[in-house]
This record gives structure tokens, C-alpha cells and sequence, in this order.
């Protein structure tokens, strides 16, 4: 038996991680799907990167987990990163699916085409309250292209505006991801086109792990909502020793 | 209930794609898979791209169809490029599968290796009616790697000589397709080694696209003869809205 | 039926192979596996490539074995480069299975990352007698991913000590692959990471072959242990006409 903690990307909630864990759990394990601190209900749209990660430390410690996979989707990848540098010795595996792998002083931002940093910044000045959307047509056709309009609406309609200044904090770390002694596994969808695959996650963000598991699987960047059961499957693969 | 219109590629005519056309009706849509002018019998094989555009965007019209959804393999992706830009009004989707994306000012030639052009000419001069076939070893091994000898040979002898200058004129757009206000996808056989890896379709061409759907299944270039179902299946989910 | 010979990789005997060969029989065919010189139990681990080239060259010559496909595995990509360049009338088929394609003068260290060359050094000249052995931690995340535990733990301990000049020993061709008279395919792992993905078995070193099949499949590295049936079946596609 281990304990998953899996840790949601930009604009989603743990919630939407639910019928993922609902199967890890039916494997056997213990599956634990916190919100991050900005995603919340009633959250300021304002907070950065740093309290951001702490709320995932925070929940780590209140709830005394230990030897844990630690599961990242997207975003997320800055989180787990983030969380591993303060509290490795609670983690068993740092599990990264489609998600940023940061180097000391980089931010999400950082990491995607310029053309994503232009439209992030459009849109919140448009917001004004220190919140990004995303447009529906760029999410249903790059972000979650495996599923039928129907699941890709619902799932849209699931979605809450995300802190910017987690998109561009840079993250401070005291050791880069392929020094730190720990195991890590990077779940890559091939359908991913949330980020282009001339610019793709896997293997120019995977590659700055170091050794680390690679697990892939058919999905788009959303297989959560399209395929659920098939990613409960990658994960336990990613996760096991 | 949509409409599919299925535009072969070089050497092909629309009867080699009614098997994939029968499943799409099989699905509940109406599937049309006309033949572009210098493909069929009898025709001059010295005719050049406006030609060939030509012939599909008269198709279109004589057959009164709108809302379609407009698939192109390989070569056809020039064409239904060009019919975009003249009638996109008729049009609710591209698909490109295995696809040429052309630019203004850009004809297959430019989008291939070297070599191709090379072999091309070679085998057009010695041929002397303005057409090239493809030699039997490089069809079997780079274009329908996923099939067996005698679907492979069998698949060959349904082929016709194909107009040169279709391939080597520049095709004229007023938009680049990037900039086209319509919906694309592309369809990436992952197995496909028409063009090879290093220089490949996706995303190499893909990209050209700008916003688009990405469906990848397993399979050759010629998926067509190989396993109609499964291309059916693609053709449906790059499709649907 | 149709004489399939399949030569192991790196650490490797024949022995390894012998449940795929047993599928591939069981299609039909016949199958042989033998070990390569330098991996034999009580073999001198300071042979050279040379050596280990003729030791599959007698195994040939002295079973009378014609019209066969040859396949090799990583390392014997070098060792089936380097017997069809002395016996290629005995040959239908080269196979290469992740395997190294060498043009006259490299060697196997010539096309790894330069962290490889290093670590091989660097364990060779701890162990002293001329053989390298392969990390555990390196084996499970980077060659085996795609196994459990106990299944690569398992298949650890089949490993033997490799030769490591057959790894830095540059091979003398009088014809490099892409100008060899004789059909090639090459088998791609898509999970394969024992060369990381940025620096890839496929097309990078696939397409020093010319015109080849290729059959693509999910697995790692050593898919012999994780789904011999798999790879049988993947054999049979790269090896028929």
C-alpha cells in the first residue's frame, strides 16, 4: 500500500482528480487530492508561486504523510518541484504528468511559447482582478482533444480562473530537480498539444529530471476528465518502486 | 448527421477510400469521396494544381454540399487548401491526414526531401506523359510498412500515374491557413514514413496550422488499405466539433 | 517458414530471447538464438568487436544458415552491421531492434551520450578485468520502465559483465547499411529511454539505414522481459517480405 498525493493543474481543484483517485484507491492505495492554495473557492486570484506551495507543504504536514508518491499534473510540475526542496524526506517519488520542470529561477512562463505569455497577459489585464482564463476554442481543441464536446463543455464548466503570478513567479530552489536524491517518473500523454510538440513536455522539460521513469499513454493534456481509468493505470505504473 | 467529403492523395482515386467512407456511413453521415482531375481514368496527366482544385471545388458546388467536413490525405492537403480559401464558406472543418500544409507561394516539392524531387523528375523523364509512379520497394517499405506482402501488392496495383505539376506548382492563396477563421485537425499515423522522421509530417507541417486538433493513431501512410476501421474511427474524432 | 536468428544485446545472452523465439516458432518459423563471443559464461571479457562479429559469422557459416533474417538487439546492432557486410548472400532480412547502426569506423560509444563513455570508464576501471556492468537503478528507470519490480529485479540478475572494447571498438565496413543491397526494417520501442529521448534510437540512428521498414510498438528497452509476446509479434511484422 502507498499513499498518492496528486496535485492538480492551472485552472482545476482537487476535485477534478476525484474519479482518478476513486481507482488508485481501488488498487489498494491511499489517494489524497488537495486543492492548491489560489484554486480555492473564495481564494484571492493574487497569490504567488511561494504560497502556492506552501499550502501543499501545509497539508503534507497537517496531515503527517510520509514515504508519499507525489503526483504533479501541469502547473503542478512548479509545485511538487517546489515541495520536494523543502520537504523531500516525505517523498518516495516525485511523479511528474505533462507537467513543468523547473530549474532554479524559472517560471511557467519561462517554459511555454511566447505566444501563451501574450495571451495570458491580455486576458488578465482584460479580468483585472489578477486572474487568467482559458479561451474555450484553444482548450477544446489543444487542451482536450481526445474527448467529445459534451465532456469537453462539462468539463470547462469545471474550471476556475487561475493566479497569474503562479504562471510567473520565479521559483527558488536550493536544488535542481536532476540533483536531488530522490526517484522520479514522467507521465507524457502523446496527445498532448496544450504545449506544441515542435515545443513539446516530453523529452525537452522531462530531460531536465535526470534519470527518471518514463510512463506514456494515449490522451490529450485532460485525459483526467477523457480517460480517467487509462491514467489511474500510467499513474500506478509511474508510481510503483 | 455531418458531411464528410474524403480527398485521396497522389496516385489514388476516391474508390480506394470508400471503405473508409462506408464506415463513416455506417456512423450516421452522409461520405463523398470524389476524384480530383488528373487522377481519373483517361484523364491528361499533364494538368497542374489550379486544375486539380479546381475539379473538387466544382464537386462541391454541383453537388450543392455545405457544412462540410473536408478531409485531405497526403497530396490533398494542397487541395483542400486551395478549396478553402475559395469556398470556405461550405466548409465547417478541415481535417488533414498525413497531409501536405501549404503556405502561399509553396508546392509539395518544396515541403519533401531532396531526394524525392530527384527520384520524381528521374522517373517523370524516363516516363515522358508528365507522370510519376512510385517504385514498388519504396511503396512497400515506407509507405504501406503496416500491411502484409500481398495487401501491399495488391494495394499497388490499384495505383494510377500521377501528375507531376500538380506537385511541383506553387499553389495561390489570398489566406495562409493559419490565418483561415475554420476549424482544422490533423491526423498524425504515428507509423507513417512517407516522409521520414527526421523531416517529418507532424508537426513539422502541422504547426502550419496554427490552432488545430491533433488526432494520432498507430498505422502506415496508407492506413487506407490497412485497417479502413481504425482510420474511420480518427476521421470521426478529428470531425466531430 | 522463414529462419530467424536473434542476436542479444549488451550483458545479454541468448538465452534471454528464447521465450520470443518459442512464440516466433510457434508462428511457424524457425528460430535460432545464439550468444555472442565475450558473453558466454567463462568467456574473456577483453575481447573486441571483431571478435564478437566472427562469433555469429561461424555460427552461421557452421549451421549452414541461409535466407535469414537477421535480427539484433542494441549492441548487436553492431555485430548484424558487421556480419551482413562479409555475408550478405546468407542474409533476407537485417532487423534492427533499438539496436546501434554503425557507418564504417564508429563504435557503439560514438553513439551514446557522453555520460555513457564516462560512466563505462569509469566502472571498467573499478572492476579491472575489461567488462562493464550496468547500474540497477540506471536498468530499472531507464531500460526496464516498463516492467514491476520483481520482473526487473529478476532480470538483473540474468545479466552478465559486457566486453566493454566491443563497445569502444570501431567497426571496419567495406559498405555502410543506407548502400547495403538488402531489405532492412527497424523496430522502435516508444518507451524505450536507455538513449534519452532528446538523442534517440529512432529516426537519429534508424535512419543511417536508407529505406527501412519500420514497425513501431509500446515497451522499453527490454520488452524480452516485460512482453515477449509483444515483441515476437512486432518480429514477424519487420521480418516478412
Amino acid at each position: 500500500m502507498s499513499t498518492y498525493v496528486l496535485v492538480h493543474g492551472a485552472w482545476h481543484t482537487g476535485k477534478e482528480l476525484e474519479p482518478v483517485a476513486t481507482l488508485i484507491r481501488a488498487a489498494g492505495h491511499e489517494a489524497l487530492t488537495p486543492t492548491i492554495r489560489g484554486n480555492r473557492p473564495g481564494d484571492p486570484r493574487t497569490i504567488g508561486l511561494p504560497e502556492a506551495t506552501q499550502s501543499i507543504i501545509d497539508f503534507l504536514l497537517e496531515n503527517g504523510l510520509r514515504e508519499i508518491i507525489l503526483v504533479g499534473h501541469s502547473y503542478a510540475g512548479m509545485i511538487i518541484t517546489g515541495v520536494a526542496d523543502r520537504v523531500q524526506d516525505r517523498i518516495r517519488r516525485l511523479v511528474y504528468w505533462n507537467a513543468f520542470v523547473p530549474n532554479d529561477g524559472e517560471s511557467v512562463i519561462d517554459m511555454v511559447p511566447p505566444q501563451y505569455a501574450e495571451l495570458f497577459n491580455a486576458i488578465a489585464a482584460e479580468r483585472g482582478d489578477g486572474s487568467v482564463v482559458l479561451p474555450f476554442p484553444i482548450w477544446r481543441e489543444a487542451f482536450i482533444n481526445d474527448a467529445d464536446l459534451d465532456t469537453a463543455e462539462r468539463a470547462y464548466r469545471a474550471l476556475n480562473p487561475h493566479p497569474l503570478r503562479t504562471l510567473t513567479d520565479r521559483i527558488a530552489l536550493r536544488v535542481n530537480p536532476s540533483d536531488m536524491a530522490i526517484a522520479k517518473s514522467y507521465i507524457n500523454c502523446t496527445e498532448d498539444t496544450s504545449l506544441p510538440h515542435h515545443y513539446p513536455w516530453h523529452p525537452r522539460l522531462s530531460q531536465k529530471l535526470g534519470l527518471f521513469r518514463l510512463v506514456q499513454l494515449a490522451g490529450s493534456h485532460e485525459l483526467c476528465f477523457s480517460n480517467p481509468a487509462r491514467l489511474a493505470h500510467a499513474i500506478l505504473e509511474a508510481g510503483r518502486d
